[in-house]
């Protein structure tokens, strides 16, 4: 399926490829960054159109960044086309800004040759990163075809553990021995310039001062450096406050520390102490959008970005997820079940049995979501755990009141019943009193059980509020209007 | 409430203060950042036996980070204590790392003037942060105890729009004229250092180079003027094709641009072109950090982080969502109240009818929750926006096809009856293809019409499954039961 709008041009309407955009495009109020429809639309028509030098025109001067993103808008044809007839003028970084799912299908349309040469050419962070997604025979081919010296780099970076520290670090590191001065520091730097360094393949904010066994002694930011006298010694103006990542860390700590300390690197240590490279923030702020995207996505009943998955794996992915919800809801409908000769009798249950269960699914939800964000975001500990399960215990029992009398008037005036009134005034407090202990305990309890609790909350809550809900509601419904 | 472990201890447990945190800290497999729980716990006991000078020496040593993620985990009472106690042993920056909530109830304790003296001492973009959370008379109290100079940068900061660029940057940027070589740009930084260079008060990543008019042509990474030769001209390792952000660019823009480009620092220009400021990585990372938890707070049915709020606020900003919750609840039970003489002859409809709405909100909130995240990344554009609904549906409607296969029998075995199967099967297909379509296509619609598609998507889409599953069950069952 394409924009209607385009279909509707005729091809004689093709644009020419447009100048290179400008580094700093206005347009009206909504001044923004990221790549222009008309050049989206632009590619499209050429792609349609099968001019392939007019498409190879069109990509050649995008940013890596910005193609990445166009690549990813298309439909999955066009995907495969335009890496067809312009896989040769991409950037190889190109590939390390692509989505999981929409790499898996570069690396089969341009084949593993060009991915050999792609990878090789990659930072080795990039590059681990890229061959660790590939099958183990696509992995064996792809390390084969590329340079020894890389291949040793990329075998070590896939020797640590997934989302560990090791896997986020550059290799290359600026060290300086502990003896030197401001002013041998930066002719050291000048002598043995990587010839790479003027064409920023590999930049750098801070150095690192060591010790003969190569022991991190202290950081040197770049800009406190350039701005100290050439006989200072470099010791004097080291910051020896430094926080040392441990190479095995789990990436979400490593988040955790630059964003509390405001970091823009970090060196990593081995066991012995030892420096074994440098996280940098880049790096870092993908693992925080990675993190956060997580637990959206974990609390939407996801398990993965499927924006760009075929539709059949996006329904199979989300099955699993529905199944479990629908053996929770068979669970509280069974509850229902019990009450099956109230509800004969007193139908006006059932059309209001939802609203108790309902109001008590998104009260805990409420409860639930700040629970799990400030367990993600270390805010709730063991210190203050049981402060914030009675606050919002307290919080779901006045909720609880002020719409028990709001929904027991509108229940009276419905049905004409004063006590049905106060039945479902009196489920509704319990529920949702119950909804803000358990919205808050819950993911506090999988948290201390290892399970995250972004992934499994919401189906032990709603299953605990709507068997609450129903239960009580009706329960009482049967003792006292029967 | 604290916790009980504590209470139990007598006060001759009293623990010393313990020396300084060790930069390195590993604590079995759990090696972690982050305050360490005994510190807590220390500082809570000191607190409780009074002995304020313990609690500043156990306040002193820490990062201003540490100390602030310290006070937020504590009591109310608790949090007030260890402020009149210790604030004068804190760092400024110690209130920027404060969470919204938290620092106002530090302005009530620790009064203006010290708010004053603290707000001279931070950099400026965290001195406009706090100032402009004050309220009218604590501001201009507060700006008229302060130095003139830092008062004009303040006021200029302030009269920025909110969430903009302007609001972010830091105004001290370093420039060099086009005209010079590497060794002038180094000479002049060492000359001219900033006497704060080297106790960290002032770091940067990249120089600016400028015109005359002092309009950005280019910036240099420290690294690259680093590792060049002395005689090179500046204007040939610079970095022409960097992005220049508009002084009233709104800040998710600004986040958008460093993510996509991987970028540590960007020049920040006004509208006659002329540069104004300089952006940094770390004040980029707080805002990606709020946007990625306003989505998941809002999405959770929050306006806010209210982890830190009273009870009493937290109940009162929960209730609106809560009410407007209610609201459909009520309409979706006066769907089934059309069918309450249905209900009476086929009690299992009352029974099974939550199923079906559950499971269409279950699959459009999966749908959702994609659609909202794409939005927030710019990965759903207009290019794929109707191709994105096309595959929601189909997802909706081959899931609701496989769970109505499942749900039909489970209901025929059940109840016995493969009518009530077949009824609640074909509503299953409906409600879930239903909930494919609008799960995908009201956050687009919202997002067209400006408003925040993580705040009111789920209202509308729940309203929808629900009022959807309720109507095509019931109205099944009466076509096809009585």
């Amino acid at each position: 399926m394409t924009d209607p709008n385009l279909e509707n041009r005729a091809p004689k309407d093709l644009p020419k490829a447009p100048d290179a955009p400008s580094v700093f495009e206005r347009d009206g109020e909504d001044t923004h960054f990221g790549i222009p429809e008309e050049t989206v639309n632009a590619v499209i028509l050429a792609l349609e159109a099968n001019q392939d030098q007019l498409v190879r025109e069109l990509m050649a001067p995008l940013h890596f960044a910005d193609a990445a993103d166009l690549l990813e808008t298309l439909s999955v044809d066009d995907r495969r086309q335009l890496l067809e007839v312009a896989h040769e003028v991409l950037d190889p970084e190109f590939y390390s800004e692509l989505d999981e799912t929409v790499r898996d299908e570069a690396v089969d349309i341009i084949g593993l040759d060009a991915v050999a040469e792609t990878v090789a050419e990659l930072d080795i962070d990039d590059a681990v990163e890229f061959v660790d997604e590939l099958d183990e025979h696509e992995q064996k081919h792809v390390l084969e075809a590329i340079p020894a010296a890389d291949r040793t780099l990329i075998e070590q970076g896939l020797s640590y553990p997934e989302d560990s520290a090791g896997r986020l670090m550059q290799r290359e590191v600026m060290t300086v021995p502990k003896f030197w001065s401001v002013g041998e520091t930066i002719d050291y730097m000048r002598t043995n310039a990587d010839k790479s360094a003027t064409d920023f393949g590999n930049i750098f904010y801070d150095l690192v001062v060591v010790d003969p066994r190569h022991t991190p002694l202290g950081t040197v930011p770049l800009s406190v450096l350039l701005q100290s006298q050439r006989p200072v010694a470099i010791t004097d103006i080291m910051h020896e406050e430094m926080k040392l990542v441990p190479v095995d860390l789990d990436q979400e700590e490593v988040a955790f520390l630059f964003r509390q300390r405001d970091l823009v690197s970090a060196p990593v240590v081995g066991d012995d102490g030892r420096l074994v490279g440098m996280i940098t923030i880049d790096d870092v702020v993908d693992v925080i959008d990675e993190e956060a995207e997580d637990d959206i996505l974990r609390l939407g009943g996801l398990q993965e970005d499927d924006l760009y998955a075929a539709a059949v794996d996006t329904t199979r992915s989300r099955f699993s997820w529905l199944f479990v919800n629908l053996m929770t809801a068979i669970l509280a409908s069974s509850v229902i079940g019990f009450f099956q000769g109230t509800i004969e009798q007193v139908v006006a249950l059932a059309v209001l049995m939802p609203i108790v269960a309902s109001m008590g699914g998104n009260a805990g939800t409420q409860t639930m979501t700040v629970a799990v964000r400030a367990l993600a975001t270390k805010e709730l500990t063991t210190t203050n755990a049981m402060r914030q399960i009675g606050k919002e215990t307290l919080v779901g029992g006045i909720n609880g009141i002020l719409f028990a009398v709001l929904m027991g008037n509108v229940a009276w005036l419905w049905f004409s019943s004063p006590g049905l009134g106060i039945v479902i005034g009196l489920a509704m407090i319990i529920n949702m009193l119950v909804a803000g202990v358990t919205g808050a305990a819950i993911p506090i309890m999988l948290e201390r059980r290892g399970i995250d609790p972004a992934l499994a909350s919401s189906v032990f809550l709603t299953t605990v509020t709507d068997v609450v809900g129903f239960l009580v509601f009706l329960g009482l419904g049967t003792a006292f209007l029967l």
